[in-house]
């Protein structure tokens, strides 16, 4: 069996969910290197994930290393030079989402594509690899639900982790960046057509911290798409319930909802409170296997010559999304899209 | 419009349902006469109902009130000589369940009613006009499950109300007649056929007092039935969540379950504890609109001259299928019925 | 007992409801009056209804008939005059939504309502009368959700009552008004805020007559309210499934969804098709316990000289919500309220 | 780190699922030997898992592989002299459920067991390490029902592998010990108290194949638990909508149900059926993860020294309730057990 060499460029919280997931659970792949510029993430990657050829300099990873790709895991705004440097390297890139912070940015990331037609480039929007979404998906390419023309979208963070991100609200790119992009790419994908012109708001009810930072801990938008279509988007930081993911899509001829309940597994308690469902906690407990089969998809896809699913020019376009939606939650005004 | 006149007989908790609903909410009904032992229900039925001809003497209540029709909701041991008493006299009968507590006065109402066959007479199995116990039925009839061969029957109590149960453990005939009449009446109908063994067993894990008086608080019990059919049976005194009324048909090409949670509305309430719904508290709330559509059932096949959908026979079959599971129950042996 | 004695005016098809509600279910009113401009809604009355009473002027059953209030359940561009006629012909008023169609008219009933503060005016928002919706306000009342800062409303019609729709659509108002006024009274009366700000946009996808008859099949809604809430809303006409309203009410420690499955019943149906639970078809389905419970609760008031709790205000507040959500759809720009 | 070292032995369905588990999922096992009978599924491991070191003879792998530890997944037949031959030469042993087909073949089991206390051995019910009944498990330990009195246990295979069924019914030891098994360990391991009496039925009502093979195409029984506690089980191979495991384990203070909708996964499609949520169609689709789960536990035992929750003696006993629950079921008397 052919085995795909990926290294793997950022060792954090999800970047070692990747290593590890490339280290054992994808066949087909070997992870034969690692940089990071954390001396102790490179020394858990030594010895949990048995990688020895590891770097702090990325460019000196892609010169020496014996890889055939590389998997981008880092802060967003480093995506777009390092998925150019891999590309000019001879290296097929797979890089998390978002593309980039900056459309400019996600420019030079789909010149650095063109000039490459040889190599595979894919974008890690890992929800369209869950199997709840790839179903609905599937089912809506085969026209259960008719013309999709409304996609409702949700996607809140567990209160629980809240410390967190209050800390990282004045950085993190603002809520629609930081939390809307995916619900975003959603809606692209399940309608088919390109946002063109959006409105936002925004709410803070519970932490004031968020506003202070320029931040709100709620967002609200609504899009218009080209063919008519419509999405609305309600995304938050304060989900006294858990990590909560849903997405509605309305068609025709019929409406595909998933995870309205967001349980944590299939057991429900009946006690004094009711019948009651646990809910994840977390992106990680709700997408695990999403992360795991992305990647798998795109060693697939270089191995055997196959276009990924997820093109830079859905990096650009949802980026753009996202800051239209910044700028007409900041100026309170309908903000066109291109 | 033609109005049936009816008299009531037993102004408890649920007589008071019942001649409230005759009283203000069956427009082709008018409660003409009422009887109790208890001096201040007659005084609350005059306040509150407008009834005017009240009696603490049944028989005397049959002799002389203005009635077509008389509602029976007094203790189940007394029911039969009241059927017997009420067709003799020439009046309808509407009277709730079980039919008798004896197989012995079965038959003697049995008698009655085939004396009488001018007469319509009604065993109030309520469940059976439940709107969604109702819905199953029509299902199945036009065949939605195929042939049904299993009906799993889930009937508990809620712990809130069990110092009631406690108190009344001894001389309520026991949890299979007290509890299981209902289940064993909706696996007859649900099967359309008759059982003909039991094999049942108690259980007592929270309150010994059930112990202590000859009862248990949870029952279980499994009927194999003339055509082959099976049923399977738990119920129960301590449920945690409230009143829980649960029935699983299953047929040979679909399952149709009925209150898998039984809500006490349509709300859910996402918090830390999860996703949950709250539950009904009583049998009062769960079937409030099942004691009104039976009695509706009454009026009208008395009016229109139609033969309801539950017959004396009924009352008869689930008390001998009662009997039975009371007696597996206690000897420990699988019974024949019949 | 003391009974109100009603008259009602307006016998279509939820006049019919409310007449039959007020002839049969509701102990302490009597249905002694009923005018209509139909004939035949007339003799049914009479005949179904016992009402010997009747007017085809409505000035003169308020002139002559022996009644202490008045229902109206006649088209909602005549509400406001026929309220301002009762009310100074000494009459207490229920009338069902809207208020009226244009704020002018609104403004008309707000002081006619001013001019008798003896008498009682209510408003029938039915939906606060349902239990769940009347469960959900208790709840956040009794803070269990602790502040509320967000509604995602949904309200669509069926598919199967499609030719109805397309038949009406010129003259209902618009899909905003038609269907959208019940979400915006939730909207206010769940957020204890008034909007200020609306953007509307419309789709039509599947029955071109809507977008030809200056209509649209689809709403979409993004509120900004005083408070600094927000409120979404999808209404729509093409329900592939049923009749579906649904109403998240997310606060800042928890949340509660209503009616997230629209269902029929309790029965859930297990084939090839997986699990399914069959939906309520219409409103009369859905909101029949409400529309009975509005008008008990309006007898209550009148009787016990209690203050309803949909006031006159409520009425003009949604219906300027009404006008500014249409003028947002229209002309595709925000718009302020007030 | 340190990797155990494994050979399998059975590479069929369940086994070929097993060994890729090792191979690829894993991070400290090495799948590095295989035995099988069938030529054609060696060169299949060799070729998609990389095992190089292949054997047709059982006895021949354990003398010259180079392994730690056996998985073995054979007909359940040959199950207790595999792993007695195993142990004796000095491996560790997985052994799929069940232990084996009559207790004297569990009791040379159990001897084999006890002669290398040195040895790990361990038992695959792999429902146990199913991260909703993993779940239930924690929550029972920790209080949330209160003391488990009784557990309702359905285990239903899809009507669509009836083919399959029938075909294998006459040789499969029945459907009680084909299909119960994994619900009497439940109940054992819920209830923490052995079975000491059952009774079981029998229906076919679909298939007369079933029954024209001494066998039974629904079964349902009855259990007495050594404390008091009482088992109700149904399971069947004509699942109209899919595999639908359910288990509901009741307790004086709480229930937890698990898997009451076998959802395929976390989609509902709303069309003209209502509101439908497609199931899972196998048990290899239901459990992929806690078949990988037991394994990584197995393994996770054998290095650190730690005992393995499934032992010699849950096989024993569930084989035990199996024979008995077959002799209610063909004798129709009520069975002792022990």
């Amino acid at each position: 069996m052919k085995k795909l060499r990926m290294g793997i460029l950022g060792l954090g919280r999800l970047g070692y969910i990747h290593a590890s997931n490339i280290a054992y659970k994808i066949p087909n792949a070997t992870l034969t290197a690692a940089c990071s510029l954390v001396p102790e993430e490179l020394e858990r990657a030594k010895a949990e994930l048995g990688v020895t050829d590891v770097y702090s300099d990325y460019r000196q990873m892609l010169a020496q290393a014996d890889i055939d790709a590389v998997a981008i895991i880092t802060p967003s705004g480093d995506h777009c030079w390092q998925i150019e440097a891999a590309l000019d390297a001879g290296k097929h890139v797979f890089c998390e989402k978002p593309l980039g912070t900056t459309v400019d940015q996600c420019r030079l990331a789909e010149a650095a594509v063109e000039r490459h037609p040889e190599l595979t480039f894919m974008l890690g929007f890992m929800r369209r690899y869950d199997k709840s979404y790839a179903y609905a998906k599937q089912k809506i390419d085969a026209g259960a639900i008719g013309t999709p023309y409304l996609v409702k979208a949700t996607g809140v963070d567990p209160e629980g982790l809240i410390q967190n991100a209050i800390r990282i609200s004045g950085g993190s790119g603002g809520i629609f960046l930081d939390l809307g992009i995916h619900d975003m790419d959603l809606m692209r994908w399940y309608l088919g057509s390109e946002a063109v012109e959006v409105h936002a708001l925004g709410a803070t009810f519970r932490h004031p911290e968020f506003r202070a930072a320029g931040d709100d801990e709620t967002g609200a938008a609504m899009y218009r798409f080209a063919n008519g279509a419509v999405g609305m988007m309600h995304i938050g930081r304060i989900g006294p319930h858990g990590y909560h993911v849903e997405t509605e899509i309305v068609g025709t001829e019929g409406i595909i909802r998933i995870s309205a309940v967001p349980e944590k597994n299939l057991a429900q308690l009946y006690n004094a409170g009711g019948v009651c469902t646990e809910c994840v906690q977390s992106f990680q407990e709700r997408f695990a296997d999403a992360y795991l089969a992305e990647v798998k998809q795109f060693v697939e896809c270089v191995l055997e010559g196959k276009k990924p699913g997820v093109t830079v020019y859905d990096g650009t376009a949802s980026t753009k999304m996202g800051f239209a939606t910044m700028e007409s939650w900041r100026t309170g005004r309908i903000v066109k899209i291109e």
